[in-house]
């Protein structure tokens, strides 16, 4: 027997189909859920939902697997027959965090979560402590990031479906490592969305970059923000799951009283003392507000953190002068701005900014740098890219080096991309199943569009439904033990190692970053107590003073050297010291 | 010579007319602006700009004075010309307000700034603190309630134009009274508006009532706020205003970090810092959302108050049975909702609406109740009735002098609407004069389908458009010293008289109401810590206790008794009485 429910406010009838069997169901309640008890149903059973007098039947918004693709049927699914062995678990505090962000399609040759289990122990030694992945729940096709997905509360079945993920979380938990799910709530993807057919899911009120907005403040809307709530609810309950990313925030528009992340944090937080484990929430915002992350008792939505883009910006157009001028590059570009995103968090924190004609932002006054997630790389930033070369592609080994030993010492919690800590030699590029012609067709055009405006012949990008721009972008794991691989994999682990073993790297307090730099030079010196970042990315060694006689800990190449009165780098090269008072003898 | 100023940053080339001569203008500046200096031009220069080949002019869209209606040229005003004699005004505080809504065109028979001078001394006799001014921007045609302005920075000429508004101001001054007016920031009228020719005032983004919304968020809208922001400011910095009520600002949609309102509050406390002057804002809100009203510091707005529209619905549908079904009054209609909105402000603060289909608000918890202005008729709650019929037309006098009772003494600052205290017989209705036929006939025809699902008889609905409607509404002075229409008066003249001497009725202090009530015998008590108001609006006489052998300070009809025992209440009647300890011989 199984019951089944779901919410059509505005349906006169419906009905359950199993087989070629219509089960009627009675509704709608005060709230507009019909349910229907089935004797026959239980685990395993495939399903569909009648409504009126559509004849074609739909699958379950709430759905837990879509074994036969977006389009199909959902199937029946029992949480409880995991057999679950991470009970203690607990998880691993986020202020201490190294975050890793996977897609489970190309983080291995099988792109499931059992192949991704087989890297675990590679991860934990590597000194990461999240695992963050990319959306996997159910889309149209073959392949995809999942920022497409339609069928929101289950698992990818190309990816493992229900159990795979279970199987991924359970392994993490047993070697240490924790979760977190990317989710997207700001839109359902154009291929597949059958929300809209049983009730308000979104409102015409307010548009995105996608079309008609979630409607988190419209009639119906309680039981919408039930659906997304409960659908984060489900991960950290039913698959254990440690946290959340959400996926653009920025396009949540919502003026009640009571704003959808604050209902979120509330319930995440109550599900948290329930279940006695941490869990989290980071959101990507383009808002550059601390209200994100504030507490809710100061008027805040209780994010626990946010990335932090103008970080990634700043550092990367200091990197890379080519791109400057491009989108939002537009904004950045010098060593002072990096020094700002270094001290302040927020380089637009209530200045003018060109790229968006407005002044944009506010100060984050006083909060926690561990409020606010680092990175150099991550998915957009590489796959959103033209033909998604990644750093070390664009900038050589040595300056990617000195990116990653900012990024891994600076006061944010710090994330990197699969391949990252290896300089995999494999592109992320943008791919997309979207099973309709039309719409492939329209992806591929607008963005040789969109790269034709910045200069790129539009014969080099990739197809994004092509078969081989997914294979493409298949990290190869042979590559981590040859020459510059494994030099930058040794790196990663010094660095993931001095910040995990460093008090000064994880205090976050914003107070304690000094930065200093020379912008014709191009040097800067990061001080965070005790340890002090210095790089060189100019074109002519640089010679710094050191006059507290700081030993060197780490130095990202040949030709660093450190005395008692100096430090001289060559170009493109960091050397990290310790600030401790050392014995003369020490060095 | 006159330097003249307008914000145009797509147009490629701009002049000045003035007659028939143009003058070309310089710009754009980095952020927009055009300029042009013309030897000839000065106060009373009448004038308009021409936008790159357009070869009709449009007028200012900060024109300061429009004497030939919205569609001509705007006319230059010097603000130094006038002579004010309010030197030493600081204005009162709103804690302690009395404020009086009223709207020019109907408030005397002449409908102008000069004509309601002359009834000043009788509002400041009256009680009378604040005078809150519904909006007196240029409107397109002879009459209208003022809301579909769209010259917002001039004085409409039908009222007297900006020389009219400063006699009135320091006329009020003068008299000890404070001016608040009401300005329109979330559209601009459907007629007349040509600031879209100008620059990115509106954004597709978003919609509203009115159409698409104002731009506070989106390309450019840094100077569409300073728009706003330099409209609020002019009229406390130039026309000497005391505050601003901000109509409907829950259709504001900006996700900036910093919204607008807040931009609005710190740059009002700004002025007022400067102007040595209090100045207040209050917010027509329709979100039940403290954060309109909590300091800034808090993550509020920072608004000095907001309208109270759950008070006014609660205490509406308990004088009134017959609406209580419909649109928003279906969330009301019992004691119990009254009791809630006097000791909790919102009756809606995170329940489940019906009339919305959602949770709707959250709640105040500890903010004060003067942060809330409490009425039971205003030019909303009249006017936009079907016929625009006043409070006592619907419930009669002695029921009218019961909710008058209880708005004078509730938590929340008055405010009582032009004639209501002398229930004057004269309706307020809903006047408009679109200049513009289609429009006129959308407006009639809208206001009868809204009706007509009522229940109304569409042949009753006064037509907006016609002169009738307007002078209908005007009040008739004659009135105030006859029969009922004298009672009602000095019944508000004791009211407020009481309101004003009584430290428990000015301490807004919302823990310290206390509300008990039977919701079948239609009795409620409120107590105010020293004052405790009584009301029967059953169709029995209610007997109730009087354990305190509390005096009667105010009576609302003949047959009320108050003895050391009891308090006998006829059928709509209040008494209100001191808490006090008394000496025996007192009564």
């Amino acid at each position: 027997m199984h019951e089944f429910n779901v919410w059509a406010p505005g349906a006169a009838k419906m009905a359950v189909k199993i087989g070629d069997a219509l089960h009627p169901m009675t509704g709608p309640d005060h709230a507009g859920w019909w349910k229907a008890a089935v004797e026959e149903a239980g685990s395993g059973t495939d399903y569909a939902f009648l409504l009126d007098d559509d004849p074609k039947p739909y699958s379950d918004p709430r759905g837990l697997w879509q074994p036969h693709g977006v389009h199909g049927p959902s199937r029946v699914y029992d949480h409880k027959s995991f057999d679950w062995s991470d009970i203690h678990w607990q998880g691993p505090p986020l202020s201490g965090a190294v975050i890793y962000e996977l897609h489970i399609g190309t983080f291995t040759t099988a792109g499931t979560f059992d192949a991704a289990i087989e890297r675990l122990g590679y991860l934990f030694e590597l000194g990461i402590t999240h695992i963050e992945l990319m959306p996997i729940v159910e889309f149209p096709g073959k392949h995809g990031w999942g920022y497409d997905g339609v069928a929101l509360f289950a698992v990818n079945d190309l990816y493992g479906g229900p159990d795979g993920l279970k199987r991924f979380v359970d392994a993490c938990h047993t070697r240490g490592l924790a979760v977190l799910i990317d989710v997207v709530y700001n839109h359902f993807g154009p291929v597949g969305n059958y929300t809209t057919k049983f009730g308000p899911y979104l409102t015409s009120r307010h548009c995105t970059p996608w079309g008609d907005a979630v409607n988190f403040e419209d009639v119906g809307s309680d039981q919408v923000r039930r659906f997304f709530c409960d659908n984060a609810l489900m991960w950290m309950r039913d698959y254990h799951v440690d946290g959340l990313r959400l996926d653009a925030v920025h396009e949540f528009i919502d003026r009640s009283a009571i704003h959808f992340m604050e209902q979120l944090s509330i319930e995440v937080e109550i599900l948290s003392s329930m279940l006695e484990r941490r869990l989290v929430l980071i959101a990507e915002s383009d808002l550059n507000d601390p209200r994100m992350v504030k507490p809710r008792e100061a008027g805040g939505y209780g994010m626990d953190a946010q990335w932090s883009d103008d970080f990634h910006h700043a550092l990367f157009t200091v990197l890379h002068k080519e791109d400057e001028g491009r989108g939002y590059y537009t904004d950045f570009g010098s060593f002072e701005k990096l020094a700002k995103a270094l001290t302040s968090v927020f380089v637009y924190d209530g200045i003018y900014s060109r790229y968006r004609s407005r002044v944009h932002g506010r100060p984050v006054n006083g909060l926690s740098g561990h409020h606010f997630i680092g990175f150099i790389q991550n998915h957009d930033q590489v796959g959103n890219r033209a033909i998604g070369d990644r750093l070390e592609h664009i900038v050589g080994m040595n300056r990617a080096r000195v990116a990653s030993a900012i990024a891994l010492t600076a006061p944010f919690v710090p994330m990197i991309f699969q391949g990252e800590e290896f300089a995999a030699s494999s592109p992320f590029q943008y791919f997309a199943d979207h099973d309709d012609p039309a719409m492939a067709k329209a992806v591929l055009e607008g963005r040789k569009r969109e790269f034709a405006a910045f200069g790129w012949n539009p014969a080099v990008i990739p197809d994004p439904e092509k078969t081989e721009t997914f294979e493409r972008s298949k990290l190869n794991w042979d590559e981590i033990h040859e020459g510059g691989h494994g030099e930058m994999l040794e790196w990663f682990r010094q660095l993931i190692r001095l910040r995990r073993d460093s008090p000064s790297l994880n205090d976050g307090d914003m107070g304690h970053v000094k930065v200093r730099f020379d912008e014709s030079k191009r040097w800067l010196i990061m001080d965070r107590s005790q340890i002090r970042v210095m790089c060189n990315l100019g074109e002519a060694p640089a010679e710094l003073e050191n006059p507290g006689q700081y030993p060197l800990l780490l130095a990202s190449r040949d030709g660093i050297e450190v005395t008692e009165e100096k430090v001289l780098l060559p170009p493109d090269s960091v050397a990290i010291l310790s600030c401790e008072k050392i014995e003369k003898q020490g060095h």
